[in-house]
């Protein structure tokens, strides 16, 4: 799982570097970011499919990465996955292609990967 | 149903005009900015819900009026609604807070009018 | 010429405000904001419609009313103007469409005004 | 003070709106909202020119306003005012500068009712 | 023609890729990106520095790759080029200018492998 | 000091390139740019913070990392480092972390290296 795992792994020494130097207000952030994907009203799927179509038109590859991978830790399918690229793609325009791009490559080797 | 009645009759003048003026390419882009709401896997709930998310992260007061008026005909509720502003004020920051303002304001003229 | 008419004096009347209060590197920044798109390689209509479709995909209804206005004075056609809008809303996504509504509206507006 | 005040009376309206519907994590983000101009290792002052400049940057021109207000609350001189306004309009391009004409037309009502 | 090579061939792999996996409104959107820069009123190479420049304000450095090969292709000219770079910079500012960077190392590369 | 060297080193390659290809109105948008962060009623220091912040919420990464190596120069402290750091990510959002990320991990590769 290349590139995946050396984007978790990077993403977790850094969030603890943030975490040990920071103030309390980033810490309150941090937790903040976490408390708003959780089970509630809106299942979590589709809170993270939010977290995924936002990350998309906002053009953040790391964002759409991590919510790439929660995605498909929640059970996205491949028509949903596709459904909300779609979104993204016309909301946010040409520009996202790139991102899109990647965000189908990492997306296959998920899929590759938990075969 | 004051400001959100004047926002459709005003958006409806002018999509009439771009649609007349507007070339064979912008009038594909229309048609495939309402294809991508349809009901598919996922339903169409959810889909308006990724489109006001993503209006909000992107600041486009006439883009969070359309997903909000869609929202509350999809049967939206309180809660989901609570939940999609937060997901969007986290992702998107302080920045956003004027928008998320009058987001609440249009939802509460929507609750207040179909009561 | 009601609208453009207005914005152009509002316009007038708050860049004479800027400069008579701003310092040096303001004044600099305004003086070579006019000197880019002087006539050189790229004729100054082309220039014009750059700095339309620059507006456009960055969403600035007030830059874009800048433009169009321009955009007219240099006798671009209908035809340029519809594919200009067609690039714009390709690149940017449907994020844009509001501030394309508003651009076709003002365009209207000049056109029936000098005719 | 005209557009000042009506501006302040209706940002405090829909903050009561905003607190009395959303959620706790809206509630959470307002107050860390707050949290982060309070007086530190950077003065307020500063901070301040920090949360303007910022919303120059980003195009937000309530966020600038209510920036405006508190600079002129903490003491902002008009050459200070003038060497963020240029940082501000240097970082963000000529796409920023209707918000700077509008930043200094509140920023003139400013001094004019205050002296 | 080292960079620029990489790019295209990584480009075409995943082009191919979201055609194979996406669905019928990616695949509409990828052919309308491709409908909006063909020769009309508006001549190819202006239409291509149009997508140059719309890429540099919106900071995307595969999409400002792709259209620097178009527009060398097309024959733009260095004093273009430049024309076309110095619009972008000013309206997008000194935020742009790590693209801008990234942007004359590939167009040297260009003129350097096509002489 | 790896990371932050080799930055230093292409940037200066790619800024020699820039002035030595790009025209007068290029050279003097790089002239401005560096005139905004001189000493004056905001001292330097400052200032430097305030290209750090509004590089932060635009989430240029090459502009982040130039002004992280200025504070660095200037003396900030860590407490006024966290601080900035703070505000720019309640502005800006999670959409930021991945940019804030690297930020502290530069911010410690220069405090380490200094010491």
């Amino acid at each position: 799982m290349g590139k995946i795992d050396e984007f978790q792994r990077e993403r977790e020494r850094l969030n603890q570097l943030d975490l040990s130097k920071g103030n309390l207000e980033i810490k309150r952030f941090f937790s903040l970011d976490s408390q708003v994907y959780r089970q509630g009203a809106i299942p979590t799927k589709y809170k993270e499919i939010l977290g995924l179509v936002a990350s998309l038109v906002l053009r953040c590859d790391d964002c759409i990465m991590y919510h790439i991978i929660r995605c498909h830790e929640e059970g996205v399918s491949q028509e949903e996955f596709n459904e909300a690229m779609a979104i993204a793609l016309v909301v946010g325009g040409s520009i996202t292609i790139p991102h899109l791009r990647r965000a189908y490559d990492a997306w296959e080797e998920l899929q590759r990967t938990s075969r």
